[in-house]
């Protein structure tokens, strides 16, 4: 049993969770970023490619892609992620779906490309008093989905179906 | 009486209310987004519109902007908002200063327009427990509005003309 | 000896510290800028360019920059700061580490420029109370200055090289 966090507990806890992910993973240092999921955690980053799973899973899925992507191309990316809305649910899952933008920049290139925007779905617990990611799914907005369930689709929309009562008090 | 909040507790409150906020504008729900207002509140979001008035006349006004802008393009929109300003009046009414960006991407262009770049100055109370805009104003950074105050402009500039001193306790 | 704070209650505090800073900021109001640092504080913001030291350095400093860069275009200036990272220290430092993009709009144009993009290395101090920056190192990506280390360089790199261990508990 996982105890319900108030969200002024829960909410600078998750942005910095992500801050920590994120500069992790804009280091290449894949290992770290694969570690913030669960050992059978899910991460669905790109549309057409299969989830990957398990941390070794998805530390190889981030490797290969970013080898594919960017080859020996210095180039420097940055993630980041806005917007953010979290819904404790009764069994301890938090689930988190925010905006992504992710920034890259090449060396003596000033202006860095701003692409693509994406919204994302997590599930996250709490394991031993730490944060760890269940799942991810990332929807690119360029390519949408539409209707088309995720594999495994239980972490998938849940957020968007949550009553909206903006502006409650926390729970 | 409103009593005062702690930052902490405000802070990410105002977060979570915002991105709830924009997660229905951009999905195009706009009578949530009108709910986010109170029954009287206001809406002044482009320069030359003139105000929007109500629950039922923001929501008419978002429709009415949005098919006129964008007509039937599927354009995914995404409002970014930030480096956000809170400030605890005596009477209870929050004032809330903050940057905004507007991204949008088109199906099958993977890279997105950003753009305009804003300011918002929102006037924010609380009903029976729940936060609501009693009013916005999004100055656009490309057609300055220079020193005219917007109608009923008592909500407009408040924030600037505080006292600023940065780092101060909570308060 | 300052006491530590939760993160709870920090984060939101930086959070608004550094809303207020940019403000101040891009309003061109550089001595309330400089007035965030300590009276000895340190601010690298450019490559190539020496560190300026002292509130009235910075301050000098930053006219300066906005002469040379802008003359006299009335460009209008946002810094967007992001996935922030915030590491206490023992001695009550606190090492801040979060990405940022500057986003410059001209008068009419509808567009603005998003460029460049940074992260920037804080080490914020509390004093009677009030938080301030001790020093400030902005790195930016197009002009990745490898491994050498600002000029009294303590205060850099310090927040990559903590054992990262992501979703841990509060400390």
């Amino acid at each position: 049993m996982t105890p319900p966090h108030s969200l002024s507990e829960l909410y600078p806890r998750v942005q910095q969770f992500y801050a920590d992910q994120v500069h992790a993973l804009d280091s290449r240092q894949f290992d770290v970023y694969a570690g913030t999921f669960t050992e059978d955690g899910e991460f669905r980053h790109t549309p057409g490619r299969p989830p990957a799973r398990t941390r070794r899973g998805i530390a190889d899925e981030l490797s290969a892609f970013h080898r594919e992507r960017f080859g020996d191309e210095p180039v420097q990316r940055r993630h980041w992620f806005g917007m953010l809305r979290l819904d404790q649910r009764p069994d301890g899952e938090i689930h988190s779906t925010f905006y992504a933008l992710v920034v890259t920049t090449r060396p003596g290139v000033r202006v860095p490309e701003i692409a693509p925007s994406c919204v994302v779905h997590d599930v996250l617990v709490e394991n031993a008093g730490r944060l760890l990611l269940r799942s991810r799914w990332v929807e690119h907005d360029w390519q949408p989905e539409g209707a088309a369930a995720p594999a495994g689709g239980a972490s998938a929309h849940t957020t968007d179906e949550r009553e909206v009562e903006v502006g409650a008090p926390l729970r």
